[in-house]
């Protein structure tokens, strides 16, 4: 079982996934928390040459190309070995950021972006939890958000809020798309409310999801 | 006008592009000399994640998609604009060899990585200097220039001799190929002799497709 929370920064798809793998742990199950870009050591290298920089350091072609590689070494040297030993593989992002990212925000790329993903990776998550918030509200989230983590640790990961609300429009958009695009996998979970209140609507996605596939394995 | 120098590591490639620079430059000429992997400010930092490490830190596919991703920024930061304004690109290496050392030498990728070249980057230099040399003589000569590398600068940039003689003999076969596969703009150019003689050689090779582009255009 292949899980990814895919939403805008700040729409609390971090804090949701870790809480979905405590809670399967909890229940003795044999979870992978790992997310993207990054999630194997090679990707994780990758990951800071293209989150760290000016905003446009990269064209979007050549950032598409790094997203690839680093999404090709996550899945080879994490993702694959997991499922392939029984395990839950929950990811914080995808495929799907990358089709929304880049895809609907930075030129018209969606082509080439599915056209480099049947390529070189051909592979979806089982799972899609999409977290849906309010473009504004996931501004403000997303910037208090950067603003700490640029006092405490000094690295500006946030370089894609730099683009501002109309950016963040297009983004919650982009997101919302991909339940119509991929009804099947990805489902829309409402991110407002307390993170308690959250984290059960995530839960009643994945047991629902989980009731489906067992009862398509019997007929 | 963009040249490439293509060969194994210690057929002179290197030397002989940045001679053929030089004379060019005598003759009054703008001339930009580059090399890949690397060639732009990004593409050195890719560059480093490429060449560092272990043989086997990456897999072919990985591979491919980082060398694309420095190629793609090579070409929009520093060649592009180069022949825009009319000047000369002379390259130490650029797309063929990713056919020769990914494509014929690690897994039979040839069909993936004529398939992302079309896709990201589809150009290819005007005029391709393909260095020959016997594969015993290329590896004597690339491991000395490695050890020097290695005790001079304390970086090891040579992780591709170190799968030895058998890997040298396929790659010396696989650039011998180029000449076969894009005989319009891959010479050949006998890598024997002192530098001086080779250089000769290169200069004529040069001279003569220049000649044959400027009868093409005045029919």
């Amino acid at each position: 079982m292949f899980v990814s929370f895919e939403g805008g920064d700040g729409s609390g798809k971090s804090t949701q996934a870790k809480l979905l793998v405590e809670s399967l742990r909890t229940q003795g199950l044999d979870v992978i928390h790992t997310r993207e870009p990054g999630g194997s050591t090679g990707a994780e290298e990758i990951r800071g040459l293209i989150l760290s920089g000016e905003p446009d350091r990269w064209s979007p072609e050549t950032e598409l190309l790094l997203f690839n590689a680093a999404r090709r070494d996550h899945l080879e040297k994490t993702i694959i070995p997991a499922l392939e030993r029984g395990a839950i593989v929950v990811s914080d992002r995808f495929a799907d950021s990358t089709r929304v990212y880049q895809g609907v925000t930075r030129g018209d790329l969606r082509g080439l972006v599915d056209s480099l993903h049947t390529l070189m990776i051909g592979k979806e998550p089982d799972l899609t939890i999409v977290m849906k918030m309010p473009a504004d509200e996931a501004l403000r989230r997303g910037m208090s958000r950067n603003t700490t983590a640029l006092e405490s640790e000094g690295v500006d990961e946030g370089r894609f809020e730099l683009f501002g609300l109309d950016f963040q429009k297009k983004l919650t958009a982009g997101f919302d798309a991909l339940t119509d695009e991929f009804p099947d996998r990805c489902v829309g979970v409402d991110a407002s409310g307390s993170i308690e209140e959250v984290a059960e609507r995530v839960m009643t996605a994945y047991l629902n999801h989980e009731a489906a596939r067992l009862s398509q394995m019997t007929p």
